[in-house]
């Protein structure tokens, strides 16, 4: 079993640095990361948000969109705001779910470069099919895997997880002893706990 | 003038580590602090929240209060969850502007570990009164300097002088260069911007 999840919406603005990160700082540590591409939208609405809190906290949506530049400058990470933001992660998410996990990190990364890095919409197939072919997987299968009755299932079985989990936003890490956390700015703390804490342990109190 | 501002309120749990963390961490970079007490309730009125958002939004709140307990323990702070949460930080906050700025750090730890690391409430003035005299003040007459009308219009001021700067919580630190740092977990990288930004120059774009 994989020390570590790694849930991410694509979505989500601050998975764009943190998926960028991710995978080295578990490899320092020894770590097996295991990638779960989920959406918001769903634990967004149970509380309420039919759109994301940056839209609908301007004050908050400000701060974040300067914070992230900072972020970024800091790791040599290029950023472009996409239009709309929140882009429509449904076909990403799904493409992302139905590959191999072999495949998953990578292409989840340069669907991250295009959104984040370079400002194009993940809704359109011709982006999710760069990135396919990109790593050298033939975008007409997986595309057609990505929307067929199981793989939806699944990615609908994976967010109903995510959400029991109680992930508050992404990106989130989860350990195998229950504990979860949230943001790019956890990424190192997290995976030191996983590094310390490697059996399924009790949980929070 | 002070290099850096540290804004904070009573009623906010993830200024606690920060205020007992914030000194120490910009003595190391040669950086003096202003300790800036404001009030998130009317900030967070304009968003149209009328309680915590780690209490309209249960999810975030669980989450809080663990990453919380985890930062605390790492820090070797006690914690201790004050009931009602958020407490009134009206007195609280008054009281800290009322007294010479000399006082203010020590005092506004001081009700922190009160309030959050022994889970006292600081809306009774018992508590801020042994916190001032913990300091070798006078609690009487702060107490009644907390509340004479001047002192008030200056908290009013420098909350307002909060929302105007675009604050989205607390804690925050904010530099003479425009630039504003979120959570206990930017006070280095703050601290660090600050250091590296000494004048006033163009802020963020």
């Amino acid at each position: 079993m994989p020390d570590v999840e790694f849930w991410y919406d694509f979505a989500s603005s601050y998975s764009y640095p943190a998926a960028m990160r991710v995978e080295a700082l578990a490899a320092e540590r020894g770590l097996a990361l295991d990638w779960r591409p989920f959406l918001l939208g769903p634990l967004f609405a149970a509380q309420g948000w039919r759109d994301s809190p940056f839209n609908l906290y301007p004050t908050k949506g400000r701060y974040m969109w300067r914070d992230l530049e900072r972020t970024c400058d800091a790791l040599g990470l290029p950023l472009a705001r996409p239009e709309p933001f929140p882009q429509n992660s449904l076909l990403a998410a799904r493409t992302a779910l139905a590959l191999d996990a072999a495949d998953r990190p990578a292409f989840s990364r340069a669907v991250y470069r295009a959104e984040f890095g370079a400002g194009r919409r993940i809704d359109d197939p011709e982006t999710l099919a760069a990135a396919l072919a990109g790593l050298g997987v033939a975008p007409g299968p997986a595309l057609a895997r990505a929307v067929d009755e199981a793989n939806k299932a699944a990615l609908k079985t994976q967010t109903a997880r995510a959400a029991a989990l109680g992930l508050p936003g992404a990106p989130c890490l989860t350990t195998p002893d229950g504990e979860v956390f949230w943001g790019n700015d956890r990424l190192e703390q997290g995976l030191d706990w996983a590094r310390d804490h490697p059996s399924a342990e009790r949980g929070p109190t």
